[in-house]
């Protein structure tokens, strides 16, 4: 049993839940309409179960290795990212000027999410490239766009990000790589990135890094940053990939999951670049791309957690022990409460972040169609929750898909522990998930919890349509969200970096609200009675009074937090 | 910066928290004097720190291995065994009859945690062996005691446990294994045992395995189940060991971490046994062995929390990332609220598994020592608490170490990920953390749920004490102990079958409750200000408030847990 690709809840999530139709009837997105959407979900998704799936395991299995400064990817990599690139799934919001399809993000962001599932550490190749293709169309000159973008709309090419250094994570600000100017319009760039994913590959015919560093006399912090584009190959006269720039992949990380995806230590000895956006204006270009990556990373998540649920639903289904505890069960251990209740665990918290990533995707979409300020806040206050809740979704449900398969899933074999190696890394890239719950209770509510409670009002809308069909779901979800509303409003009244201590089970709380919300409306779309019902009852009822807990931690603040030094915390 | 022993934590556990006042009272463990404790954890935490704490990682890069039909362990472990052997941790509660020291199980639980953090895939050997001993001590022939018992207690032997076969796992009545009598008192048993942690080694002279098995025309199930000792080299007529037996490792798994501890399938070809307690009695007997065990396992999960959280520790306070946000700091990120609150989740969940399981162990010592049925009630209550919680512990606090160290999580080298691979089996092993659940909400409330009640009389009475000197902590720990009675009774009034789908979450409430209760005991022990009041006052403003959202979900039972069907759970 492989993995099989959710084309219908995707699409019964577009015309029921995150409100697609909307997207649909802008101007903008004219072209997505219903036949057009249903071809890309079901193309890309046979594609996924056919070509993608079976490369999950040489991934681990066979990861990428450095071979005399260059990268050698795992066994049936390159077919599946030519299987990638020719079906266009790199560029399916791209610019149609450069040769993408110009459809909504969303549908990139269902498309992202089947790719992740069949193979998370190939997927994390385009994804990155979708990301580049995003900042050169904003930021880029013209001469530069028509060079690059159709090289990598096409997936010819693909792009990586070049942010951290040993002494600059989380602080991009401390970077020191440095930038001088050649006096022809490029500059000669030198300084060691570390944690690149995908640096370098033997697939694609040129690798195109974007790479923050510092111009002669920039100031210190992210206010001296400035981004340049800096190809592993120099285009020549044709715009064929030419002679060989000066970097390399000088190392591979040893990491605990995603073998396939090589982390590469990215080496910088004067590479020619040439600066993309104005000079220090290094940060804001990167953001363009870091909102998209946070996006998909948080999506990424999402992925892993289907892939698991589908695997460890499929294990349940096969194993036999014990006593049959129901009658006319499966006599299978998927009729054991406690392993039921793991599956609905399972498949409650990915419907939830599945929901809240597309909620996200479609916020996005209708700011870049309408260029309306609240659609845009919307985003960038989902942005963080997405990516920070997806991934501890796919954390979360790839270890609860280990613990259905008992001890075998201890056992690398059989695949479920792949999945929790693999995505917890998740947690951690484009941001760390404490990074993204500073972001949600620092930028995101700079404007006093605005955006937090037009989408509260929102929820709370919803939940009095719903009281006619579910009235008890309802009550419970319109309870949660004005308990959540005070806790903003409690959050919101402190400085920010008094609210940072709690930042994390805020966010969790914000998630818990907003998946009930959306499996809620679900449920009122199939009429109150069905499967989408159960799901929404088995999350209202057993996993959102979590945001009792966890509002009541976030509105301590940081009291008490510092109250122990060091020397107590250590032995 | 390597692991440093706890000596003085358990120390002011033994004094102020968990009652050891008590076991030392009793005539039986009239030797365990506060300079014998002193000795003996002053002594092994050096050990564990000097000695065993080298050996972790060697265990992770260089995994037992299988040649020839023999086991090779990791490089150093052969030293490792034989100064845990020679320091007589291995016996610290063993009848002094066969060199044991006779000493409370109080004491081995806190040794046990030492030698866990320093070296996790080597302590599970003596772990084993300390089962066995006890299985023998109260079921074996005074031959067979007398026989092996010495060889076991001094470790010059070690011992296995063999229940799991591949139709038998959670349903250990399901084995197939065979035992036929010879004629001469020894049976022949065959059959393919799975899972056998460290079922074969090369450091002991040999290697002694307790084996489920059916002798011919037993009953189905568990009720036809006995318990043989069949040892990898036959005693010769000086108790040596003699003439090889027909049994043999076939094959290693091959797991997501623990690699230093070698997991065996073992083939028995008529192999030579001799029968331990009666004939149909295997699974009494191995009851005594798993009952100790599961506290074992549980005690596995704090070890590594203890040492996640010391190394998470020492990164913080190294690593150097962004602008100080508090004045007087240390100028890392240790200063910022994120990740000070990760650390304090971690030592805050760390102190109460860790009190939950002394508690538990002197429950038994005060059952063995005093015979009163209260005491084997309370140990009987406390094991699948202190099992999965003490895992659930390992675990989380383990990937918050991950999450701790960043990007330098992700990568093998620092051992942070090693730490959160290695004890995520525990949570599988020695019956799931989901089938722990289902015996404290089965098994250990056929009482009708009288000895969880007088816990909670226990929790309750120590909070009214606490009044005077932490009022606001005492009253939440006293409201929580009170829901949790409700939760308890309302879940008695069901059949056990519909207890079981919220097992998990009830089990969880309790824990919570629990750790709450000593850590405030401590406070109070404290005078109400220091450093362990900072962390109860932690402790119970921001994790117990879970305990509301586990009891709610508790209070569902199995309502609407079926209603979805494999199709409707399937894409």
């Amino acid at each position: 049993m492989g993995y099989r690709a959710p084309v219908a809840d995707f699409r019964f999530l577009f015309d029921n839940v995150v409100g697609f139709d909307a997207v649909a009837a802008t101007d903008r997105f004219a072209e997505a309409t219903p036949d057009t959407v249903d071809a890309i979900l079901t193309e890309a998704g046979r594609m996924c179960e056919e070509v993608l799936a079976p490369l999950q395991r040489e991934g681990d299995l066979h990861p990428a290795t450095l071979e005399n400064g260059v990268v050698r990817t795992s066994p049936g990599f390159d077919r599946g990212y030519r299987a990638i690139a020719e079906g266009g799934w790199v560029s399916i919001s791209a610019d149609p000027d450069h040769g993408g399809m110009g459809l909504p993000l969303t549908l990139t962001t269902a498309v992202n999410e089947m790719l992740g599932s069949a193979c998370l550490a190939l997927q994390l190749n385009p994804l990155m490239t979708q990301g580049q293709i995003e900042a050169l169309e904003h930021h880029a000159s013209d001469e530069i766009r028509a060079l690059y973008l159709p090289k990598l709309v096409s997936g010819e090419w693909c792009g990586t990000m070049n942010l951290t250094e040993p002494q600059a994570g989380s602080d991009v600000g401390a970077l020191r790589s440095k930038a001088e100017p050649n006096g022809d319009g490029s500059y000669a760039i030198t300084g060691q990135k570390i944690y690149i994913s995908w640096g370098d590959n033997d697939f694609a015919a040129n690798v195109c890094h974007l790479v923050l560093a510092r111009l002669p006399d920039a100031p210190p912090g992210t206010k001296g940053i400035s981004l340049f584009l800096v190809p592993k190959f120099l285009p020549d006269e044709t715009g064929e990939p030419g002679q060989r720039n000066d970097l390399k992949a000088v190392s591979l990380e040893h990491k605990t999951g995603l073998h396939g995806s090589p982390t590469c230590v990215m080496q910088y000895d004067g590479a020619t670049g040439w600066l993309i956006g104005p000079e220090q204006g290094g940060m804001a270009a990167m953001f363009t791309m870091m909102n998209n990556a946070r996006l998909g990373v948080g999506v990424q998540g999402i992925s892993v957690a289907e892939a698991a649920t589908q695997k460890a639903l499929a294990y349940a289904l096969e194993r036999r022990q014990g006593r049959a505890p129901v009658e006319n069960g499966t006599g299978t251990i998927f009729d054991h409460a406690d392993v039921r209740r793991m599956l609905m665990v399972m498949k409650a918290e990915t419907a939830a972040a599945r929901a809240i990533a597309l909620a996200n995707a479609v916020a996005i979409d209708m700011g870049n169609a309408t260029g309306e300020a609240d659609w845009k806040a919307r985003a960038a206050l989902l942005t963080p929750i997405t990516k920070a809740y997806g991934t501890d979704t796919g954390i979360l449900v790839a270890e609860t898909g280990v613990q259905v398969h008992g001890g075998m899933g201890y056992i690398e074999e059989t695949g479920a522990a792949q999945y929790a190696r693999d995505v917890r890394v998740t947690a951690i890239y484009e941001g760390t998930n404490g990074i993204q719950a500073m972001d949600l209770v620092g930028r995101k509510m700079a404007d006093g919890g605005e955006a937090a409670h037009r989408l509260l009002d929102e929820v709370e809308a919803a939940a009095e349509a719903a009281r006619g069909t579910l009235p008890e779901l309802a009550q419970a979800v319109w309870d949660a969200a004005e308990t959540l509303r005070e806790t903003t409003e409690a959050l919101a009244a402190l400085p920010p970096a008094d609210r940072f201590g709690v930042a994390v089970p805020f966010l969790r709380a914000f998630a818990r609200v907003l998946g009930a919300h959306y499996l809620l409306k679900g449920a009122v779309a199939e009429g109150g009675t069905g499967d989408r019902t159960a799901l929404a009852a088995f999350h209202i009822r057993r996993l959102l009074p979590d945001h009792l807990s966890l509002c009541a931690q976030a509105r301590q603040g940081n009291d008490g937090l510092y109250d122990m030094t060091p020397e107590a915390l250590a032995v």
